[in-house]
Parts: C-alpha cells; structure tokens; sequence
C-alpha cells in the first residue's frame, strides 16, 4: 500500500484553499501565556472542531479546568480529543498538536502583522505567529483528511488527534488528562504509535526525524538582605550584597567554555556507543550551521561531532537572567534587596530531574556556605522534564523515514534534539509505544521569535508527507 | 560677636508663619524630572522670588537654555542668583539650595498627600515632599533673612545665594554657569565660604557637618555574541554563551565580603592619620544603626570603625544589575544575545574616574582574554565624579560646629558621606573655598522615599542654626 495518487494529487492542486485555511488560523491570536487573549484561544478550539467535523471526525473538548493567569482566575481551554475510524484491522495512529502560539507584537520588531499570514514572494515564505509553531503542522493533518474525504478515499489507518491549547504554557492540566485517558477502555487506549509534528529539521536543506529530546531542571536562586532596596553611595561597603553572592554563586556553576561546575552531573550521563558517535557525523549539519542560525562564529569547539554532542546527548547549563536587579537602560545606584539568578541544565539519559535537583542544592548550599554571608539563599526548583531516547529503527521511525524519502527525494537525517517537548514524554510513558517527532518547518523559522515564517514549499510538501506518512504507518509490518 | 537674641526670640516666636511658608512652598509639585510639572518648577523659582524680594534680596534669574524630557524639548527651570549686603568688612557666604523635588503619587505608598504638608500630632514632624529635601533648609535662609530684617537687624554677613531647580535631574547646566560666574568680576567672584543645607544626619539623636563625599565611576560591560537570543534547549551546549562570560567577569570585580578585586585600586585611596581614625570612633554611629536602616543583620563586620571606614573613606563596588538578560518572573529558557552588567565604585580621595577607569579597563580586559571567548566584550564609562574631602579644622567648619553647640547644645559628628552631592564638587573647585555641608533634617527622613519627612524640631532648631551659623562666621578670624 502506497498513497494513491488521487490523494497526493489533490494536495498539489488544491495549494490556494490549504493556504486560506492557515491564514484564517493565523488571523485569531490564541496566546496562551497572556490572560488577554484566553477569549481568542477557545475561538481557535471552536474554529478547529468545525474543520474537522465538517470532515467526518467525532470531536470532543475535555475540560482541563481552571488557572490563575495575570492575577485572574480563568478557564483552560479544552483539550481536543478526537478521532475517525476504528478498524481493528489498521494501526491506530495518535497525532498530536497544539493550537495556540506564543506572544507576538509587531513592535517587538517584527516586519508585518504577526497575526496576518503574509507571503513573501521573494522567499517563497509565508510569515505570522503560528505559521510553522504549530499551526502549520495542525492543519497539515487537516488538510490531509480534506484530500482523503474530497477524493473519496478510504484513510488507510486509524486516527486519533490530542490537540493542546495550553503547549506554550506548560501543558497545564494535560499530563493528567493523558494518563487517565491511557487506561484501558479509554480514549487513548490501543493507540500503536504517535507522530507529533512540532519541531524542526536540523538546517534547511535535510528534512529529519527525531528520536531523542533533552530534558530539564529549571531554577530559581534567590539571595536576600536588606529589607528594602538601598542606595550603594550610603551602603556600598557596610553590607552583604545579595548581588555580590548571587554572581559568585552563579560564576560557580558552569564555566565559559560550558563545563557544568556541579559535581555528579556528568556521572549521570549514558556512556557513547561506537554507533551512536557514527550517527552524529553523517549528519547534514555542521558548525557552520549551528553558527549560521545563532548568527555568529561563537561555536565551543571547531570539531562536529563535539558541537552537535553538545547539543544532542550533553547536558548543558545557561545562565538565563536575574529576577530583582536593576534591568533597565542607564545608570542606577541602587542595592537590590533581594535577586533570584534564573538557570536551567538540559539533562540527558540518564539524568532526571530528581537527581539533577538533589546535586544543585547540595553544591549551591555548599558553596554558598562558604561565602561566609550573612544574606538569605533560597534555591527553588521550578519544574523539571525527563530526556527522551526512542529507538530509531521502529517501524514508526521507518515509516516517517520511508515517507520522507517518498516526498522529498531524500534520506531524513536521525536527530536528537536539544530542547524538551515534554508532551513527547509523556505519551511515551503513558502508552509505552513509539513516538516519532516528524517536523514540518525549517530550522531557521524562528518559532517564539519574531518573524516566524513557513517556507511556503514546506507547507505543501509538508502536508504530502503527513499524508504520506500515514499509508507508509499502514504497512508497518 | 554672637547671634542676637532679637533674631532668635523672633524665630522661636514665629513657628506659625515659617510652617505656612513651608506649607506653601510644599504645596507648589515642583517636580523637575517630569515634563508635566515643569510649570509648577517655574512657579516655585516666582515664589522663591517673591519672598526674597520682599526681604530686600537682589534677585536675578539666570537661564540654562533648553533640555529635552519625556520627549519634548523644554526649558530648564533658572538658576536663582540673588545677594543682599556688600560690606567689604563682611566675609560672603554663599548660600546653595535646591527648589525642585523628587516626583511623588500618594499611589507610591503614600500615607497623606505629597504635595500637602500634613502635621503629624504623635511624632512631632511634618510630611510631605521637598519637606526635608530641600525646601525645608532653603526656606530655613529665608526664615532667617526675615528674622533679621522684621527684628531690625543688619545681616553679620554678605549673603549670595544659587538656588537651582534641576537638582533632583542631574542638575543640567549648573556647573557651566557655575564656572562662569565664578570669573573675575562675576556674581560668585570674592565668595569667602560656601554653605550647603542639603543632607542628612547620621542618625536621628546627633546633628553633624559633613566635610566629604565618595566620589563614583558606574560602568557597563556588554557581552555580545549571537545575532538575537538564542533557545538554551537549541544551543545550549554548543556555542559560547554571553551571560556565562558576564557572569564570570563580574565575579572577579568583587568578592562577598566586598573586596574589590580590581589591582590598583586600594592603592590610590589616602592612607588613614590615627587622627581621622578617631573621628570615626567617635561618632554617634554604629552597626546597629547600620543595620536598623538596612533593616537586616547583614553588616560586612563587627567592628564599629571598619564598618563606617567602609562607607565613609574606603571604595566600594557595587553589582547592580543586568540588561538584556531575562529579568521577569517565571522561567524562560533563553540565552540573550548580548547583555550588560552594570557596575559602580564608590570613589574616595585620591582616586579619581579617569584613573579608575583605566584600571578597571585594563583589568576587566584582561580577564575576558583568559576566557577565551569568541564572543564580543566593550566595557563603557557611563558616567564619573570625584571624591571630595574638605577640612574639618576650617573656620567655615568650626562656625558651623558652634553653632550647632549653641542651638543643639551637643558637638556635632563630624561626617563624611558615602554618596556624591555633585554640586558640592563644582563649588569647591570653581571657588577654591571651603565647603561645610550643614544639614537641617534626620538621617531617617526618607528624601526620595514615600512619607518624606521633616520633624519640627529639626525645622525650627534647624532655622536657628543656620541663624546663628551665620553669626559665627562673622567671627571667622
Ligand atoms: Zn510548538
Ligand atoms: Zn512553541
Ligand atoms: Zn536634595
Ligand atoms: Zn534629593
């Protein structure tokens, strides 16, 4: 069984109609993260239940309840589970997405309407937030179902959809939705693999699949003295100050070549394979490609494999900022009371979040007590994210690798990615089968930057693929 | 020859008529860094104005041209140079003050109106903003010129005064005026001492004279490496990260126990006389007070001297804080591209901005080389003023000391501060006379603080003061 032509055929011709229906999308601004805009987030959940019922899918809102957002109390938006078929005899594929984005205002710089899909021509791009995080994607899976039901085609597989309105917000209220609907006679029971498209090939040239995710341990370091903020020409020199520890304590955690200070970190880390090491070097990326996208030759090191390590399979810790100091343009005087440095290790297996947490206070805390400082430290760990390691050589990855090879003439590269998507984890761990990451966009869209953009022929072959992806799921024996 | 008791009768008499003159005085929001209040800016210069003219005071305005505020190019509120008595046989005092005042909301925090003054019954003080800083001393010389003339009796001395309007906003254009006018001939030309009503007492029990203020040199020290902030998740462990090189710079400005670390500085500072030792020893000042006004037990040390040595004659360096890096609450997973730490020191003689900026150039220089960093490192000198020390055996010092004795009946502590007071610096050298800071209010005060206040006492003992102050200098010889 391969797609049949009608379906791929239908997706080549119908470019114009795909493309208003991302534009309608990109027009409502479902900001999860900003209380102002909760009323746009249910109207994208509303818009996307009549997509797909008009196409044929049972579509239910789960209620995740409420959350406490810019001071007000206020209701989540629904979790959308929905499905089409129930063959017993096709593979039940999850897909998951999420509808609303991240915060965009053109004055933070961007160079047109954020909420208004608009195409560049010269770059053959359509840009606005959402657009490839994770509108672009959702659709695709929309679209696709538009070409199996226009062309009368029989999907060759089962589908399920979780949708989340809530993944640029920490995914509140969905880990708990997803272990209670994996138990047996629930919604998400018998599902036999997962492909989720929200993250994003290596380069721009390489389509990729992903099969491992960093993970994360968050915190919040906080120093306070004084009980008010003070003025250093009066106190500089008399006092403790909480940003004197707050930046020793900090300069000790990791160094500017990246080594992570804390002790036991690295002990964690899961030995390197012969063949593991071999995979990072046949892949389509480079230094210059890592500094091609952070815009500047700052790589740590002038060997590949070190670099592409560093960001797959390393842990790592950035210094992120700090809450309570002074921040603004200029020149001001003043003591802060109290600061809290902001940092994160990504962890790899087989750190945890548990242990990572337990070997940052025991070092900050002793280290700390060292300064012989009359200040307060506090160390609070903010949330955390286990790594995630699928195996490359399921017949889910291969399907995803077969479809891949079928749309773009290409073998996709086999990623594992720096950043978290923790929502990976848990269905992983909920309904113990295979997850693929198959992305959609490029590595230069700049999802949660402004600008954000989907190459216009990554939408369309995006959507084949998609498509494609789900007739190669069907032969997974 | 001492103050007559026909000036202090009058002043102990009329209490009522000096609290309307500073009611009225309060009532007029002469708010100089604020566009909006640059109006009532102007209208306290007329006042001020006014109740010298009717005193028999020669007053001239002089003006500093334009500025642009809050976006609006608008004109700088006059210099007030005004002079009564030119009787070679009579040393000229100068007399400074300033008439505009921090800006204030009663939504700051406010207890009562700012812009009212409002007696408080229970603790004997007036609230209300400009009431201690600084239109209570500069209505404390009008009160005093009133004493002398509705009493009948000739000033010992000739009386210039500079009353400026910008001084809360950097003082725009005072210094160049300053310069000018101090020019054979010209208005401050043959000033034989200057006086300064425009701080604080350590403490609230002991009056003191202030004969020095910490000089300061604020610095910004950019990092900057990627094109726009980076995902830490995405780079984190690839590439040279900006906040892990500022970070480890400014731990090597300064430790936890506030030594700088920058070589060369300590060795510019004056070494400390057993004599000046003493002074320290014998202030009404100590840890406790130290600590009660930080509102913690964070002071660096146990000793008394070395404690105030630290704010009053020693270096400090202060952290300040960030730009650039993430500064809210929560948890962002950045990497900013380019930050900025900001940083100053407290400067005492013979240190001086342009040599402390060539150490901490050389040095800060030299560390980013060690780290060997591709990123970008450009450390700027936002802004510099030097240290002043004054002598304390002066007869300018030893009037007002005894005129202290004589109101306060207590020998005043003989302080110097940590802060700058800029102007103090340019009288000094454009006049090359001595300078005695001679304040009126409390060390608790709160000028620039929400509940700005002066006590009663302060205003009527202090309206004596400077009364009298003015008679013992008479007796300079
Ligand atoms: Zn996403
Ligand atoms: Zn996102
Ligand atoms: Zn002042
Ligand atoms: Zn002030």
């Amino acid at each position: 069984m391969s797609v049949p032509s009608k379906v791929t055929d239908y997706i080549a011709q119908n470019e114009a109609a795909f493309v208003k229906r991302l534009s309608d999308a990109v027009a409502i601004p479902s900001v999860s993260g900003d209380a102002a805009y909760r009323q746009d987030v249910f109207k994208m959940a509303d818009w996307i239940k009549n997509e797909l019922t008009a196409l044929g899918v049972t579509v239910n809102f789960k209620d995740l309840g409420k959350q406490v957002l810019d001071g007000q109390t206020i209701q989540l938006p629904p979790a959308i589970l929905a499905s089409i078929g129930s063959d017993a005899n096709k593979p039940t594929v999850l897909l998951y997405a999420h509808y609303d984005v991240q915060p965009a205002l053109k004055s933070d710089g961007w160079n047109t309407e954020p909420f208004e899909l608009v195409f560049d021509e010269k770059n053959d791009r359509y840009y606005g937030r959402g657009s490839t995080d994770d509108k672009g994607p959702l659709i695709g899976w929309i679209n696709v179902l538009e070409a199996h039901v226009k062309t009368g085609t029989e999907l060759p597989v089962n589908l399920k959809f979780c949708f989340e309105g809530m993944e640029e917000s920490g995914s509140e209220g969905l880990d708990e939705l997803i272990l209670e609907e994996s138990k047996p006679g629930k919604f998400l029971h018998g599902v036999d693999c997962v492909c989720i498209s929200d993250n994003y090939w290596l380069n721009t040239r390489t389509p990729c699949l992903t099969y491992g995710l960093r993970g994360l341990s968050y915190f919040k370091l906080t120093i306070s003295g004084p009980a008010r903020d003070l003025h250093s020409g009066v106190f500089g020199g008399t006092v403790h100050e909480p940003m004197t520890d707050l930046i020793t304590l900090m300069s000790k955690l990791v160094t500017p070549d990246a080594k992570i200070l804390i002790p036991g970190v690295y002990e964690l880390v899961a030995p390197l394979t012969p063949q593991e090491k071999a995979l990072y070097d046949a892949l389509d990326y480079g230094i210059s490609d890592v500094e091609q996208s952070a815009g500047a030759k700052i790589a740590l090191s002038d060997d590949k494999i070190k670099v592409l390590m560093g960001r797959m399979r390393e842990p790592s810790l950035s210094l992120h900022g700090i809450e309570g100091a002074f921040y603004s343009p200029g020149a001001k005087t003043v003591i802060p009371a109290s600061v809290a440095g902001k940092f994160s290790l990504r962890l790899v297996p087989n750190q945890t979040p548990d242990k990572i947490e337990q070997l940052v206070k025991a070092y900050v805390t002793s280290e700390f007590q060292k300064l012989n400082s009359k200040n307060k430290m506090e160390l609070e760990h903010l949330h955390g994210g286990e790594p995630w390691v699928d195996d490359p050589n399921h017949w889910n990855f291969q399907a995803a690798k077969r479809a891949t090879e079928a749309v773009y003439k290409k073998t996709p590269d086999f990623t594992r990615e720096g950043g978290s998507i923790p929502i990976t984890i848990s269905f992983s761990r909920a309904l113990n089968v295979s997850v693929v990451l198959l992305p959609m966009g490029r590595g230069d869209d700049g999802a949660h930057s402004t600008n954000e953009k989907l190459d216009r022929s990554n939408y369309l072959k995006g959507t084949q693929l998609l498509g494609t992806y789900l007739w190669e799921v069907a032969n997974k024996k």
